[in-house]
């Protein structure tokens, strides 16, 4: 830390991404990256012409990309907006509207808490159910704006649409923002909700499902107010946010469906592959929806299994927190490293 | 607007980007791009193989160009930083050194006051002397952060190494950023003085000198506690802000130097070509060291002549501002495209 530091961001504790170590192959089921490369359609976009126009700034406003998304989900391009990745957008919530603070699942995905000390967001972490599951009567009248992950990480675990309906209705002056980042793997998404609810934001990513975690693109989909709130956050903040290839890989993979579909698919039967074997091994596997599964072994502790499967070559990503200690979550990778990962454990366990 | 927006953001002014319109073909010379392709190593280093690999995460502490800066600078990793372009770094630095406010030239790159507006900074706008230089004696003892880009925008008056020295040594107690986004087409960085004050930030881009504006690739150059602060809050923003493809790019266009220098050269040529055309047709061009000439017409309006411009099909850039509303500024293109502008320009004048 340098002497010129501001003040308030002094004790700031940075979000940690899952480990990237290269001291040897891993098989890697810590990021929830798709075991699959982007549509073949992608990997025609990015060309050598294409290439040579990087001289070229990207469009700011992404028209193309935004028109295409527009195009698939029925909706307006005004009301779509694209970010370097979601959390770029989940930034831009947080600055637009938090406001009165923001309020989000004490169990979840890892950045939200860090969001709220960057931005100065009064944040407030509402404990889940003994289940896992969120308890939606917390969420209701809350006079701040809430943000859950649907599925949720690193449970995997749903809320339905009438559930996310009665937030929104319990809400009617705050912006809930659900974050989609796993819809693709079996779960609703809250869309359909959109044309009812001004207060609903959804966002979304590429990471995932689409296979593009190295492009950088996530997507927020919400009324044209909102969506044009968010922008004045991009152009004052990074009007070129999205660089030109990955709008090119954007707009090619939105446009195959057949291979999104093929590859989700895939994923959610080698989801139930493993959740299976690792129950059949004595495992709690919560229901997930996603493409991870958070899984707890009955004769180790969670603590144990990561070290003992990092050790065999098996990357996992393990907190060493209250309630979830017991648990590793574990990325939905091809049927081979599933069953490479079945075999190791078998053996950790040596059953 | 949303009734959700903050109130801090409900008056805020976003950054306006240069025009892009698509109505008909022109000579765009409004957004200071480079006219040459970036080197021919890029376009290698970008091939499908790599584009597969999209479906992984790019290292968020983006090693292998952290490095290949640092040596190609004589600098250690460790005082190297990435942005999704130059304006991230902006950002990041705003944020963490904006606790005191920032004081920048009053006319210079139109983001710094509205960054100021976005983090709730003071901003501070130190009037230029009526030459259109910089006043060194006026960022003397400030008492908070500064901002200068050298060669200045839109001017393209550089400070001396002597200057800048002489300013960091009037604030020991404050960071300076040397915006050096315009650095490499004959002006003298401020590189050689990291080693002496550690309250210098020097930021650059590859957007002009290595044509790579769609790339979206910034840097930071301080000590290490600088840069150990703008990771703290890249960590606490957005880890994965720099693409895998882009990250390539870098590596291959910083280890093509030649191709640099060529291209370089060329611009700094046509520069002098230009400059001396429209000076022989009654124009003042202020002394740029920039890839972009700021230049006043005698016998029309700089409105005029950015009008009639754009009629030609020649898209510049054009400030409706106080001082500086007489002049367009003109971004170097090819030889081709700078005698097209001093065509136009003969029959708009009719000489």
């Amino acid at each position: 830390m340098s002497r010129f530091l501001a003040e308030k961001y002094q004790g700031m504790e940075p979000y940690t991404p899952g480990e990237q170590p290269q001291d040897r192959k891993y098989i890697k089921l810590n990021t929830n990256e798709s075991p699959y490369p982007p549509s073949p359609k992608v990997i025609e976009a990015i060309n050598a012409e294409e290439v040579s126009k990087l001289r070229l700034y990207p469009d700011p406003e992404a028209k193309l990309l935004v028109q295409a998304m527009a195009k698939h989900y029925g909706l307006l391009p005004s009301q779509v907006m694209v970010g370097n990745g979601s959390d770029e957008i989940l930034a831009f919530c947080y600055m637009a509207f938090g406001q009165k603070g923001i309020c989000y699942p004490s169990i979840s995905y890892g950045f939200y808490p860090v969001f709220s000390e960057i931005f100065g967001v009064k944040g407030q972490a509402i404990p889940l159910k003994e289940d896992f599951t969120i308890c939606i009567d917390d969420y209701k009248n809350v006079g701040k704006s809430i943000v859950i992950a649907n599925p949720n990480a690193p449970t995997g675990i749903c809320l339905t649409l009438e559930q996310i309906e009665e937030i929104l209705q319990a809400n009617p002056n705050d912006v809930v923002m659900i974050d989609e980042a796993y819809v693709d793997f079996g779960a609703v998404s809250a869309l359909p909700l959109l044309e009812k609810y001004d207060n609903l934001m959804i966002i979304q990513t590429f990471s995932k499902s689409r296979s593009l975690a190295g492009g950088r693109l996530g997507f927020a989909f919400a009324s044209e107010e909102l969506i044009e709130d968010l922008n004045k956050m991009k152009f004052s903040f990074n009007p070129y946010n999205i660089n030109r290839l990955t709008m090119l890989a954007g707009v090619a993979a939105i446009e195959d469906q057949a291979y999104f579909e093929q590859c989700s698919a895939r994923i959610q039967k080698t989801r139930a592959y493993t959740t299976q074997a690792l129950q059949a091994l004595g495992f709690t596997v919560l229901p997930s929806m996603a493409n991870f599964i958070f899984a707890k072994p009955s004769a180790i502790s969670g603590t144990e299994y990561f070290t003992r499967l990092r050790q065999a070559g098996v990357l996992v990503r393990h907190w060493n927190k209250p309630l979830i200690e017991d648990y590793v979550r574990i990325t939905i990778g091809s049927e081979e490293e599933m069953e490479a990962l079945v075999q190791i454990t078998k053996e950790i366990l040596q059953v």
